[in-house]
C-alpha cells in the first residue's frame, strides 16, 4: 500500500486555500469554521465504474464529474459550496491517470471556490465517493418540500443533451460531428447551477437538481410538497443538437425521462416571476417556464401544445 | 437500480435524532447547525473488501467498524462526533446482510450520539466510505503537530490484539478459545476513544489514533512536531491474550508495528500528568506512559528494560 501514500502528492498543496479552513489535509481531521448565522449543508455522491460512467471516460472528465454531481446538490439547496472530502478507490497507481483526474477535480473546485480538505485513497475497484459541504444562511435553504399550489415550474436550461450523448453511443445513432462533440461535452463537463441556486433563495418556494430526469425529480418535489403539476412537454427547453434527432418521441424521452442534466427544477410564486427571471439573467441564466403546480397531489398532467399527451410508455423500449 | 432505492428503508427513520439536525435524510442535502464558538472537524475513511477486511466478516462487525475507524479520527482531534454520511457500494441487495450491517452501524452511532444525515447507495464491488463530522471548541482541537520536548508519551490502552486476531488466522497459530474469542472481538468491534479525546483537550499537547501501528503513528507526531522520542518497548501495554504468545519478538511486532488498535497515542507536559491520569480514570481509561519526547527530530530510540533495543527487522518475516 506504500505507493498509495505517494498519491497524496496529487491532492496535497494543490487547488485553492480558503480562509475558513483552519486545518487542511494532513491530520486526523480537517477543521473548518462556519460563519455565524449559517447552517452547514452536506451531500454525498458515489460514482462507480461501469455503473455511472464508461470505463474509457476521460480521467479529467471524471474528476470534474464527481465534484459537479455533488456541487449540483448544494446548488439545489441554495448553498454556497465550500469544502469537499474524497474517498478514492483505485485498482492501481497510474500517474498519468491521476494527474488528469486531479486536474479535472482541481479545475472545477477552483472555479467554484471549493477546497479539498481530506480523504482516503485505497486500492480496489474504481469507486469514488465525495462528501461536499456548503454553507447557507440559517432557514434560507431551498428544499423539495416547499412547492405551493399556483407556483410556476421552471428549469434553468436545456435538458436531454447528456442522455443523447449516452444513447447515441449505445444505439449507434448518427450525429453530426458538431452535435456529437456538443453533447459529449455536456455529458463530460456538467455545469452545476451554483449561482442560480443561491439567487433563488428567498424567491423560489422549492428546488431540486435534475439528476434522475425531469419527471422523476419533479415527482420528488410533488411527493415532498403534497401537490401535483401540469407540464407542457413542448416547452421543455432542448438544444439544437437534440432538435436534430428526427423522432420527436425519442427527443421528449431523452429530455424528460433520462437524467444527468444537472439543471435546477424549481417552483416560483407568481409574485416572484419577474424578479427570478431578472436576477437569473444577471448570471447569464435564462430560465424556462414549463408548467405549474396544482392541488392534485402526486399527479402529473402532461400536455403537448395544450392538449393532454399520454407519455409514450413504449418510448422506453428504445433503451432496453 | 430500483431495488437499490428500497434499501433506503434500512437507513431512513432509524437511529438517533439530534436536535442540531435541521434537515436529515431525504433532500438534496442535509442541514445541520454548528454551535457558536465551535469548529467543524471532518474525516473520511474507506473500507474495501479484501483490502481492509476478509470477505467473511460479520456484516454487523463491518457496520460497526466503518463508523469506529472514522469516530477514532474525531477522537484523536478531541472532537465530539455528531453526524455521518455514507457512500455504500454493494454487489447486490441482500436483505439479511443489510439488516445486520445497519444494525452494527446504528448501534455504535447511537452509543456515541451520532446521526446518519445522508449518503448514496450504488451497485458495485463492496466498498464503504464514511465521512464523519464532529464539533470542537474553536482552537481547542488536538493535533499531530503540538508535541513538545519533555512531553510524556502515553497510550490509552492495550495494543496488538487486532493484529493477533488477523495473524493467528493467517499464520494458523494455536490460540486458546478464550484468547481467540477475546482478540476477535477486539478486532471486530474496535472502541474509538471518544471520551478520552475530549478529556485530553487542554491537557495533552498532541494526539493521534493508532490505526497504522504505534511506531508508524508516532512517526506522524514526530514529523509534524519536529521532535524525536524514546520508547520503552517493555512498557507498551498488551492484553493477557497477547502475553500468551510464546515469541516475544512477535509479541512486540504485533503491539508496535501493526495497527487497527484505535487507541490514542498522545503527549502530555509534565505539569499535566496527574490531571490526565485522574481525568481519564473518571472515564474508566487507564493511560500507560511508554516514553518521552526529545529534541532528536524524527528519531526514535527504542529501549527494552532501559537498554537500547534494535527493532527486529527480521520480525517482519513472520508476516511475509
Amino acid at each position: 500500500m506504500k505507493e498509495f501514500e505517494l498519491i497524496n502528492r496529487f491532492f496535497t498543496g494543490r487547488g485553492i486555500t480558503r480562509r475558513d479552513v483552519d486545518l487542511g489535509i494532513g491530520d486526523d481531521c480537517a477543521l473548518v469554521t462556519i460563519p455565524e448565522g449559517c447552517q452547514l449543508a452536506v451531500t454525498t455522491d458515489t460514482l462507480v465504474e461501469g455503473v455511472h460512467f464508461f470505463s474509457d471516460i476521460s480521467p479529467k472528465a471524471l474528476g470534474h464529474r464527481i465534484l459537479a454531481v455533488n456541487l449540483s446538490d448544494l446548488a439545489a439547496m441554495g448553498a454556497e459550496p465550500a469544502w469537499i472530502s474524497i474517498g478514492l478507490t483505485l485498482p492501481n497507481v497510474d500517474e498519468t491517470w491521476l494527474e488528469q483526474f486531479t486536474e479535472g477535480m482541481h479545475d472545477i473546485a477552483e472555479y467554484y471556490n471549493v477546497q479539498l480538505i481530506g480523504g482516503d485513497t485505497t486500492q480496489g475497484p474504481l469507486t469514488i465517493t465525495v462528501c461536499a459541504k456548503g454553507i447557507v444562511p440559517k432557514g434560507k435553504a431551498l428544499t423539495r418540500s416547499g412547492a405551493k399550489v399556483g407556483d410556476w415550474l421552471y428549469v434553468t436550461g436545456d435538458l436531454g443533451d447528456a442522455a443523447l450523448a449516452i444513447e447515441a453511443r449505445k444505439q449507434g445513432w448518427e450525429l453530426s460531428d458538431e452535435d456529437r462533440s456538443y453533447v459529449q461535452k455536456k455529458f463530460d463537463y456538467p455545469a452545476p447551477q451554483v449561482a442560480a441556486g443561491q439567487v433563488l433563495r428567498g424567491l423560489a418556494n422549492s428546488a431540486i437538481d435534475i439528476s434522475d430526469g425531469l419527471l422523476a425529480d419533479l415527482n420528488h418535489i410533488l411527493t415532498h410538497s403534497g401537490v401535483g403539476a401540469t407540464i407542457h412537454a413542448d416547452k421543455v427547453p432542448v438544444s439544437n443538437a437534440l432538435k436534430n434527432l428526427p423522432d420527436e418521441e425519442v427527443r421528449l424521452m431523452l429530455a424528460m425521462a433520462y437524467g444527468d442534466d444537472y439543471q435546477l427544477l424549481f417552483t416560483v410564486p407568481d409574485s416572484n416571476r419577474v424578479a427570478v427571471e431578472k436576477r437569473l439573467a444577471e448570471y447569464g441564466v435564462t430560465p424556462t417556464c414549463i408548467g405549474q403546480i396544482n392541488a392534485n397531489a402526486g399527479d402529473v398532467s402532461l400536455l403537448y401544445k395544450d392538449k393532454p399527451w399520454p407519455f409514450p410508455a413504449t418510448g422506453f423500449e428504445h433503451f432496453s
